[in-house]
């Protein structure tokens, strides 16, 4: 059939088993074509293709309600919700966002983007539906990784306590981002090789062999029942002791499973934990093969290989750059331990992880938990790299808060993505760091400007022994300078200056300097004269420095890729004016306040106006008024 | 024995049974006496006598690291460790301190107050005593209620995983702050009740009866293996499934039980559950009685009668006279719904519960959980009202982000204990909340200078529908001021003058209003002519007064019970800058960039010079310079 005819999900209720199979090699070609072009998440939508064909022929949405965990498997929903056409502008500027979203259609009635959200959020809907004594059904569908965050496990002892009905679709498909880990999956994992209750038979003939006469020692007698029958018993005890009713291990690319168990389900009183095994990558070979999240999500590639089209970029990637210089120090410090929540492959922790296996801790998608044992680790002397996007870090806001800056710990986080991070748009855009760990007492935050001194900033950041640091580094590649054989420790709180110049000071960091440069620039052509500082220590302040250019009255232009509120200029702004420099002309540039949706970075750079033409504008405005005064 | 005279607890090797029961009597005796006088968190204390001395006699503190989850039941540690003598000074100003304290002793190897985090604390303790090649124990002690906070999940998950020795201490007193709620309190229900082992023979009999000739219908029979046996399996099932060595339940005020299965957990390779059942207020009478949560923390009281000396303050309780509007409001609003993350009694929501027990929920230990559950309601057209403290609310941050905000979606948050909470001290005070919020797009905040505009503002709350909106207010009570008949809603963003002035403005709200308006007067006697303004919404700003007051050249002086970082003071500085008011005078007092102690609010203030007297000073300084230059 053709996908970009279909308008909704409802033509699937006439369609028989073997149509949907049909309809699913189709979606599968097309995502495949598709993504070849735009890149995107591949993998995790090519294993949900029969699962959400099967969501939407079984239930009536947006009556009732289907939630997308993370939200990256939502393809296969936005073809059938009559958005094939859109694929070409996918995860683009103004185009089909890569996550769900409630303007694009009414069967995107949860956005996400952040993982494990969607059984607080369906837990929330089934509440109101009771109120309202609606008949309609709740669906949140949940990845096994997403499973072991903090606030699913929340929700789900909510949930079974409340017992409101509502059908939970675990959507296991063994791997969630990175191969997953923790303890929840080796149960999952247990679940999926016993098959369906085929182990039952052998089980019980071995169990029966082995119960003594009744009467005799029944203590250790329950003992060795507990180990013999555990197997036996371990499918779904763990979900139904927590109140659900459990139907699986259901295999997720056989309709006729997954409609018997998803009518059970419908009605089945209270909630229904449905656990449904996916192949991530089904129908695409490069992607089934890989077990280590290459084909998570991807860039542009060839169909036919599955080789990737690399961007010409030969400057190391930050996160590499980071991962790697830690790795050199471990070599030499002992102290040394990385943390990372899930992220081992997107923090390029590969390296570090394969030569100091004990040092490294994966632990799940659980930033409260990393961030903790972060502190943890640093209250016995060890120096834990804790590796964390920002928009990742958020989540752990209270433990940086209250376990790791009030402690006063000495834990380096890498805040990895920080800054606008283009095309998974407005849930992972890492522009709030600034603005919710400037005011944490106790906390050292840093950009550097390019890898070589990324480099030496994550020296500085090991060899620092007063309290937390923090260094944040943008998505993507360096810049391809020179790097410096020896690392050097950076004064903490000092600045650099780029370009010196009197009329006028730009003070920006990191991604920011570039565009600064240039303006200068352009500024100095124009025949102003213009400072450029590197502001490379977001907290503390460079105070030296900032007399200096505040009692020179030169008026000031901050410069950041942070959100303005509680930014890095309102740093400046505060410090003026605690220290009575109280006609400091400073003007600020950074992003506005409101969400940055996706696409590349230059568009949305330009779109908020965070560029080399508005800094001229605004330091031509600043400087003119400084030189009429003059 | 002389509880003074204790220095560490290396005397307790030495006691017999009979002589630590003499120990837990004299040491119940004491906190009774001791917190009559100053008040305290004696519930949880006169719990974990027993289990207290039972670890510090099994292992060697401090080189085996107690961890004490939340923290409030570490005075009978406190005792132990040789700081008997200073309970006269308990949550005082420079006195002991009500959770762990490093600097406090040796002893205190993890600092709390927040729940759940000791997991992840002892976790990272362990990987560095793994890596170091230590033979130490890590022993977190963690309550039933903060289990189910998703962080100690997380870390369950993680330790169950790494198969890394710790022995878990879960002090299950049935109860947490509030009656537990949650699927996981039913597993411990469960597992409580069962008793040790004592009910596997008549399980075992009636199982065996219905086991059929083997060979038969498998499936089925496999089917009613698990029901008849889920009793008797899930005695630790729950927790060895995750990779614990189960070892419960265990009587907490029994010596000869504990010591038994402290020493097998000694023993055992990899991470051990040892289930204590303890009972909250044990040994005071009053206190066992309590169900509800009256006796977990308490101010001074009689110790004959249990009656509680209360302060004399007529004016209504911050926390009762909001949730008490919400209830009113609730009649005639279906729309509202009521959120707490385990602090129904904190939050004064009986009334609300009582009145409308289907549209309130207790979610448990759970912030994350409880913000997107008021996100998943929001998005049904329902209003959710979720009462959270500002320091808890730390925890929901990113709920709070990428859920409530980015969706914009109609949640009211009522932060209570919004500034100085005084006796909880560093980790409880509500000082971050502007910092971490005000930055986000889509949200209001306000806070209500009396409870008479309290009632106004949450009705304001309750009527807006463009997003969230919060209103944050302080601990404690009220000023006795007349409420209006009839609720109105203010314009969102609309300050108001408390007095006209012209020589220079305080811009200030809530708690510190009362401080300004004396300033004020006390400058007016002087000769300065000051405005006040009653700065209530904190984002929007009053634009139009703003630039009233900037456009006349008013020298302004902010004033805020929250951290100076990013604060309102903040907003007020940006938006002067914003708007070219660059020789705009600007002063800012309000919290600085330290974590703020235990002691009484009015100490704390004087502390941190946040008192008419410094707003006196400043203005002078301010309006001296103005005049001048007038």
């Amino acid at each position: 059939m053709d996908l970009l005819s279909i308008k909704d999900p409802s033509f699937l209720k006439k369609l028989s088993n073997e149509e949907l199979e049909n309809l699913a090699s189709e979606i599968r070609h097309f995502l495949i074509e598709k993504l070849s072009v735009t890149g995107g998440h591949i993998g995790p939508n090519l294993g949900v293709v029969e699962l959400t064909i099967a969501l939407h022929k079984a239930f009536d949405s947006p009556t009732d309600k289907i939630l997308w965990d993370v939200g990256h498997q939502s393809y296969v929903h936005k073809i059938l919700t009559g958005r094939a056409s859109q694929f070409d502008t996918l995860r683009k500027y103004k185009g089909l966002c890569g996550f769900p979203k409630m303007i694009e259609s009414p069967h995107d009635v949860w956005e996400t983007g952040h993982s494990s959200t969607s059984l607080s959020g369906a837990m929330g809907m089934v509440i109101a539906r009771d109120i309202k004594k609606e008949n309609i059904h709740v669906i949140p569908v949940i990845g096994d990784g997403a499973l072991t965050g903090g606030m699913a496990l929340e929700a789900l002892n909510h949930i079974g306590h409340e017992q409101k009905n509502m059908i939970v679709v675990l959507n296991d498909n063994e791997m969630s981002i990175a191969p997953n880990v923790g303890a929840l999956h080796n149960v999952l994992g247990r679940l999926r090789t016993a098959g369906k209750y085929q182990w039952a038979k052998d089980e019980l003939e071995a169990f029966l062999k082995k119960i003594p006469a009744v009467g005799g020692k029944i203590a250790s007698t329950a003992e060795r029942l507990k180990d013999s029958l555990k197997y036996l018993l371990v499918s779904g005890v763990f979900f139904e002791e927590l109140g659900f009713t459990y139907l699986g291990p259901i295999d997720g690319h056989n309709y006729e499973e997954l409609f018997e168990n998803i009518n059970y389900a419908k009605k089945t009183e209270g909630p229904v934990l449905l656990h449904v095994i996916t192949k991530k990558g089904k129908g695409f070979e490069p992607a089934e093969r890989d077990t280590v999240g290459t084909w998570h999500g991807t860039g542009p590639y060839k169909t036919e290989t599955g080789d990737f089209l690399k961007p010409v970029n030969t400057a190391p990637a930050w996160s590499k750059l980071v991962s790697e210089t830690v790795r050199e120090l471990a070599r030499e410090d002992e102290r040394i331990v990385a943390i990372t929540p899930a992220m081992p492959v997107g923090s390029k922790l590969e390296g570090f992880a394969s030569e100091f296996p004990d040092r490294m801790f994966d632990v799940g998608i659980a930033e409260q938990h990393a961030a903790t044992v972060a502190a943890g680790l640093a209250t016995q002397g060890m120096k834990p790299f804790l590796a964390i996007y920002s928009t990742f870090l958020q989540r752990a806001y209270d433990q940086v808060v209250h376990d790791i800056a009030r402690q006063n710990l000495n834990v380096f986080i890498g805040i990895d993505r920080a800054g606008l991070v283009g095309a998974d748009g407005e849930t992972h855009q890492g522009v709030f760091d600034i603005a919710f760990l400037r005011h944490l007492p106790n906390m050292v935050l840093m950009m550097p400007k390019d890898e070589n001194e990324g480099r030496h900033m994550t020296y500085t950041a090991i060899q620092y022994n007063d309290g937390p640091i923090a260094m944040r580094f943008p998505r993507g590649n360096g810049l391809g300078v020179e790097i410096d054989e020896k690392m050097t420790a950076l004064p903490i709180g000092s600045w650099e200056v780029l370009k010196e110049g009197k009329d006028a000071a730009i003070l920006t960091f990191g991604t920011t300097i570039p565009m600064a440069m240039e303006a200068a620039a352009l500024l100095e052509a124009k025949g102003y004269s213009v400072k450029v500082v590197n502001a490379r220590f977001i907290k503390p302040l460079d105070e030296t420095m900032l007399h200096d250019i505040l009692s020179m009255n030169m008026p000031i232009l901050t410069v950041e890729e942070a959100v303005l509120q509680g930014g890095f200029g309102s740093a400046v702004l505060e410090f003026a004016h605690d220290h009575h420099y109280h006609h400091a002309k400073v003007d600020r540039l950074g992003i506005p306040d409101h969400f940055i949706e996706h696409g590349s970075v230059d568009k949305l750079l330009e779109e908020i106006n965070l560029t080399s033409e508005e800094i001229v504008k605004r330091m031509s405005r600043l400087a003119e008024k400084k030189q009429k005064r003059a």
